[in-house]
């Protein structure tokens, strides 16, 4: 693929903040930097050295637009690999918008989503992994998951799949021997050479797509939904116990309030509260929108949490809503513990396993570390808690592993079965392949687009 | 004010985007940052060109933090006039709390919002009305009132206001000759002078204080409700129309939804449109609020847009309404006069003027540009549009003119009167002293946190 226009976009968030960042790259970024900046000193950019940031004013002809810092990063030593201009002006919405129209004017083209990182991927800086990686650190919601993403930023599955299909060529090597050479008094692989291989194979794969369940998890949070009837104790359970947890309010690009995402930190792992006009408001969910629309939420929803008031008896939308959530992963809190009790813990357990009833008292903050236990638990059910960090946390490469698995799974029986040399060498072939889609080596190009439109505009 | 701490935190908006900021200033800048910090080649931060990015590794200990680019600012040649330390790290929103983490565990503070802004203004770096034009810059929701603040960084007010107190200590100077030589031969200077003198003084005054009620508007934004009934087409009418000049959503750092601001840019001029939980929905704002709160918001509201139906007859509710806004600036729209007129005009006619009524056709597209120009010579009433691009937009600068406004009457009614020399020379005093209220010259310290605590964190 030939890279022969120069692209633009603001790179840091939307917003206020102190500082703005627009970025260049590509053939012209230099040229087109420099027809509109004016350094303090009078020097030009290519006068100092690059990677210094310069002090100075973006002007239009004679408009001063803001003050401004900007560096150049000649190719190959920038992030694209190309040539490289950043321009640090001040933050908010303004500057910015006015420099890159400015700079869009010159002839240079808006970036795509992604399409940063895109060019690192297609200049050789970085393999797809790694690229995919990057938009996982920015996106990440909790410590956790942002050190898993950073792990695989550093290579770390980049070089696990690279060794991974350094066996796979190793095994062609010798069935390609085997094959071209049958007749002829060459060392041939054994069957059970490579059964032994491939059995070996089959573990790292399976061991690496075990992570991955979890690791989805960690990356795009437990998406969650909370249920309950007002004064239940919903709102004060959320503000007093979760709400100190509360990572991070996302306001995604563009955007309308309807798709504000809230993250709640709960062990490292994110629950993505699903805002179903509830959350904040002390209203009551289950009236305002309704049970019918309540279901349409528990429907998409990885968790729900229902908060019972315990001093009171079920009402008829209570036995409702447990009637609707009895398919999904549901603990229920019986709020208000520190009342008489007058719930019927019998009708509820028809629902919900009593090991999924939890006692709680917000006020007097019992039960909390045994719901986010539970929640724990529930996350790394079946997957053992990774050390090494490297888990797969992407639902292209669990595809593509899966296929992989697949594929070994075909060869080994292929094995067992004795077959001809070069029926295996196929699902070895188709493996190598599979595992190319996760580096990128073997990905196609419209998969490509498709996988960096996820970034967000300017990296 | 001596300033020995060293301080840290967040430059750039939160949220997703390609690069985070993370400023370090103060005299341990350097030494924390190399702490934490392992560059590519090997080599130190000093063993660089101060003002270099620096590709390497925040660490701690041996875990990897981030990828990052650092630079150095040695002071006073930096944002604050201190030693600066840069951290370009990725974007969203855990990169850039683990390395403010990291560094706040140094024996670092965490810095107050605006305070970097306010060590450039205590170093000397820029006067006060830069200083606060730096986050009227960030602030900014259109192109013209980035213009504005762009201008007042530049230092066109300080430049003004230093000429203008250059005068009055002239006048001083020659008061005070008077007044100690009286009885020796010097040339004192007359009444007439002074009184020349202080009526150009007042002038100039008068003149700059003049363009604060525009430049309030430009910098805030004009708080508008807009009010209608359901099928009325306010909500086509907002979204093709003022939809299409849709500025800004901003997400005021913090956050609950409750706040976030929604601002249309008209002719430059930002309207800041009261979310009374009617915008969005297509419901009607009366009927869901109700009239009680509809009130309530007219009545803190800068300007109110009433939109009606004008193929059919006013009802009882549209006369409450009426009422209860007559007091205010108010345009109402009769929208779809593409069909026949039913509304009793004559009866809106006697709570709005009727150069306040517009007929539009929010589906023809009629009447928006009549709209918009009502809006902006309403905002550009009583004052000149200004070409100078000097305009108060500060509340703060507003007072203080309008306190050396009513001491340089004072003067003048004391020089009308032929009142000794020293009374005059009090006045002249106050004068000098309320213009450097606006450049920081005179402002007392506890004002000052005031200011600086309007400015975003990071800055």
């Amino acid at each position: 693929m030939f890279i022969d226009d120069t692209i633009a976009a603001i790179a840091t968030a939307p917003g206020e903040g102190g500082i703005g960042i627009v970025r260049i790259s590509g053939e012209k970024s230099l040229e087109v930097a420099q027809s509109i900046f004016k350094s303090k000193s009078g020097k030009m950019i290519k006068d100092y050295n690059t990677r210094t940031l310069i002090y100075g004013k973006i002007v239009d002809g004679e408009k001063v637009i803001d003050e401004v810092l900007v560096a150049y990063m000649k190719g190959p030593n920038s992030y694209t690999a190309e040539d490289v201009i950043e321009i640090n002006c001040h933050g908010g919405f303004i500057s910015v918008k006015k420099i890159l129209e400015l700079i869009l004017s010159k002839g240079v083209r808006i970036a795509d989503a992604g399409e940063f990182t895109k060019r690192a991927f297609l200049n050789g800086r970085i393999d797809l992994s790694q690229a995919e990686a990057i938009i996982d650190v920015i996106k990440s919601k909790t410590d956790m998951a942002h050190e898993v993403a950073q792990n695989q930023l550093e290579g770390s599955l980049a070089k696990k799949i690279k060794d991974l299909r350094m066996n796979v060529t190793e095994v062609l090597a010798h069935l390609e021997v085997s094959i071209d050479f049958a007749e002829e008094d060459v060392e041939e692989i054994t069957y059970q050479t490579l059964e032994e291989k491939s059995l070996e194979l089959r573990n790292e794969i399976k061991k690496l797509y075990d992570t991955a369940e979890s690791g989805k998890i960690l990356r795009d949070g437990l998406k969650t939904v909370i249920v309950g009837k007002p004064n239940v104790g919903k709102s004060s359970l959320l503000n007093s116990i979760l709400g100190e947890n509360r990572a991070i309010v996302t306001d995604i690009a563009g955007t309308t309030r309807d798709v504000i995402e809230e993250f709640v930190n709960i062990k490292g792992i994110p629950l993505k509260i699903v805002d179903t006009a509830g959350i904040r408001e002390t209203e009551d969910v289950v009236e305002k929108i309704g049970v019918e629309k309540s279901r349409e939420s528990f429907s998409t929803a990885d968790l729900v949490i229902m908060v019972l008031d315990a001093s009171r008896k079920l009402s008829e939308e209570d036995m409702e809503i447990l009637e609707s959530i009895k398919n999904k992963k549901t603990i229920v809190l019986l709020n208000k513990v520190d009342l008489e009790a007058q719930i019927e813990l019998e009708k509820i357990k028809e629902f919900v396993s009593s090991d999924d009833i939890i006692e709680i008292s917000a006020l007097k903050n019992q039960g909390i570390e045994e719901l986010q236990d539970k929640i724990e638990s529930m996350v790394y059910q079946g997957s053992v808690k990774n050390s090494s960090n490297l888990m797969i946390t992407n639902s292209r490469h669990k595809d593509a592993l899966f296929k992989a698995y697949e594929s070994i799974n075909d060869a080994i029986s292929a094995i067992e079965q004795r077959m001809p040399y070069d029926f295996i060498e196929v699902d070895f072939k188709n493996i190598w392949d599979y595992l190319g889609y996760i580096n990128g080596d073997t990905v196609r190009e419209d998969l490509l687009d498709t996988i960096f439109a996820n970034f967000c505009i300017g990296k």
